[in-house]
């Protein structure tokens, strides 16, 4: 396709009548806000840097260039929207509570309906659906006698009925400069030179504050009545959770990642069986966003380490190979309870004082802190869980702060 | 940090002494090849389109800018080394055999030691290590008796040794083209439009080969004795499973791609008790490689059609929404098989032609395939299986192809 025309350059801000619709991020609704227009079927209507999907554009691309999907498809959005109402609320409106999410990103077929009958290609950068979560763990916890089935909440087999969204990355550069505490140009300098020169219009199309990066989405999943998170009487859990694919998906037991997601899905059950809701978010921050190739290669300099593999070396092991001990931005996580309207969680299923700390900072009251029930934690996690407490992630009274950090003794390579 | 310094340009190649080495994709030696540089320390020495680490290389530029990780901070890769020994293989001196991954990028500390000691920064793109993996549903199958412990390769409690690696995109430009069939020019042009801009180097750089894509990575995970992949006489059993956030984590039961997995996983581990080996391939492509927005989207779109969510609109709405049924490439898929030097699969745990005809036309050959034991499907996920077998995924002859493709109806959004 395309042989005979130019390529279209975007590094310089179009012309005249080919101005696309301005975006006034934390507008006091819609209208005024105006729509993320990241589509490259129409570039001039284009009011952001990258583009929708993520990571997945580069696949989006790839099967362009197959030829298997047309370039100008443009989605028939008939029966897409939200199973769920979401919004508006209050913090949508203030620029400084959500800066990495659009607040309208799963309403745009709605609130944007006129201009995308206009022609405009606005996308949605937030779906929300119903499903039916069947987790072998919550049968276990129904035999344990942890969890009671009520053929509501939860089926005697183990089943639950969730409200689940993907959330999309759209980064609003000055908020997020604001947030991290950066000046807007050293950030948008600093993404441009250290991503191997990625979008020169960050440096280059200062008029652009919109920027889709690259990367995972967020999903959440909530159990029980959505209501539930804006009344003050009925009761909300939440686990804030950062992928970990090996324990997630695969159960490896050097961590307690999935445990910890179990764990946080049980009590999201009692919230929501206590005529509450839960709230599970998963962040695509695989090995503390530090990716999973330097993760593995932390796990062999762990489990090699002569002194053994010891929760006094554990951060340090990281910290040598990836130069810091955790990528993780816990800054522009609680931008997901702003736009769900959250300002209170009860029980707090976490044991990171980054995450309880980012949260607080944001406004959000939080009641009740949950680390992991030790019975619950694989013995070669100790090591992690160790390491973790005596950097002072958050311990409740009932737990004891290790006092020898090479007691806990990680597996050995040669015992696997 | 360096409000002082220009931006650096990679728009176009450095002169005289600043040439970095040559990379000569599929020669016959490491040192032939040349390494890989996608380090932002030293840009005269890098070689490559893009950074390492895959879309994480947005938060390392985040942890820069919010200045908690040193710029030029170098990884110590101490004790960092492969648990396993893979390769080399003739398959990496044949440029076409492998185009999306760099055959040494585990063993960069070895192959490249003089060059790493010279001052260029080189990085290990593949991990290996171990791992003990730890599944409810292993504990389950050896209840139901479909699994015996064996205290080797599966403990009475269902813990099972393994041995993974993980996996990071290195495109070489030229090969992709070749294996999508495109002409490169084409491919880079369009990498670059269909990304909004992503990487003028795409376009003006014809001398960089070489592209790191910010995508997700691979990762493997091996039971049984990794020697069996090269002896005709022992048995391999694989599953190559494509990301299903919502099934592979949260167990969602509109679709068959956890107990798939967990399937496939089984069969790895017969395989490994009869003196084979097992493999699981799995790639970061949510959705078909759509993202999880628009594969919600789909979810209710499928569910709200008037004729009911059937096997008969399954695809259509997906196209309807995509523009395309299914976005995932499994031309170079094949490309972790030639890494690993397998030639042959004795059991493929999968219905997809697709992926089947992938591993053939890249020389591998596969025996049996497995479908997934009908007892093994969830009720709502039956219109997903319908679907796939009407479109020609495979079915073994002891199943029928549907005839009516309306008979299986998917849950309605109201049953939730």
């Amino acid at each position: 396709m395309g042989e005979q025309k130019h390529i279209v350059l975007t590094s310089h801000p179009p012309k005249g009548d080919l101005r696309p619709p301005e975006v006034v991020w934390g507008a006091p609704d819609a209208k005024t806000r105006g729509p993320v227009i990241g589509s490259n079927n129409t570039p001039q209507q284009r009011n952001v840097i990258g583009v929708h999907s993520g990571a997945y554009g580069l696949y989006r691309a790839l099967a362009i260039a197959a030829g298997t999907l047309d370039p100008v498809h443009k989605p028939d959005l008939t029966n897409t929207s939200p199973t769920d109402q979401i919004g508006p609320f209050p913090q949508w409106a203030q620029p400084e509570k959500i800066v990495s999410i659009d607040p309208y990103g799963h309403m745009v077929a709605q609130v944007f309906a006129e201009q995308i009958a206009s022609g405009l290609d606005i996308r949605p950068t937030i779906a929300i659906t119903k499903a039916r979560i069947h987790l072998p763990e919550l049968r276990e916890a129904i035999s344990a006698g942890r969890l009671t089935p009520d053929n509501a909440i939860l089926s005697p087999s183990g089943e639950a009925s969730v409200t689940k969204a993907a959330i999309e990355p759209v980064w609003y550069l000055p908020g997020i400069a604001t947030r991290l505490g950066v000046d807007e140009g050293e950030l948008r300098r600093t993404l441009f030179e250290y991503t191997g020169g990625m979008f020169p219009e960050l440096v280059t199309r200062g008029d652009l504050k919109v920027f889709l990066p690259p990367i995972g989405n967020i999903s959440i999943y909530i159990l029980g009545d959505l209501e539930a998170f804006w009344d003050p009487d009925r009761p909300v859990a939440c686990r804030v959770h950062d992928e970990c694919n090996g324990s997630d998906v695969f159960g490896s037991d050097i961590c307690t990642c999935r445990p910890y997601l179990i764990h946080g899905i049980e009590e999201c059950v009692k919230s929501a069986q206590a005529g509450g809701a839960g709230l599970i978010v998963y962040n695509r921050k695989e090995g503390r966003a530090l990716g999973e190739v330097t993760k593995f290669l932390v796990y062999n300099a762990r489990k090699r380490n002569p002194l053994g593999d010891t929760a006094a070396a554990y951060f340090e092991r990281t910290e040598c190979v990836a130069g810091v001990q955790d990528m993780r931005f816990q800054d522009l996580m609680p931008d997901v309870f702003n736009w769900l309207g959250i300002t209170r969680i009860d029980r707090f299923v976490s044991m990171s004082d980054m995450k309880h700390d980012a949260l607080v900072a944001q406004g959000i009251e939080i009641g009740e802190r949950v680390p992991i029930p030790d019975e619950l934690i694989p013995p070669d996690a100790r090591v992690e869980m160790d390491a973790k407490k005596a950097a002072g992630y958050f311990i409740d009274e009932t737990v004891s702060k290790p006092t020898d950090l090479t007691e806990a003794q990680g597996r050995d390579l040669d015992d696997y």
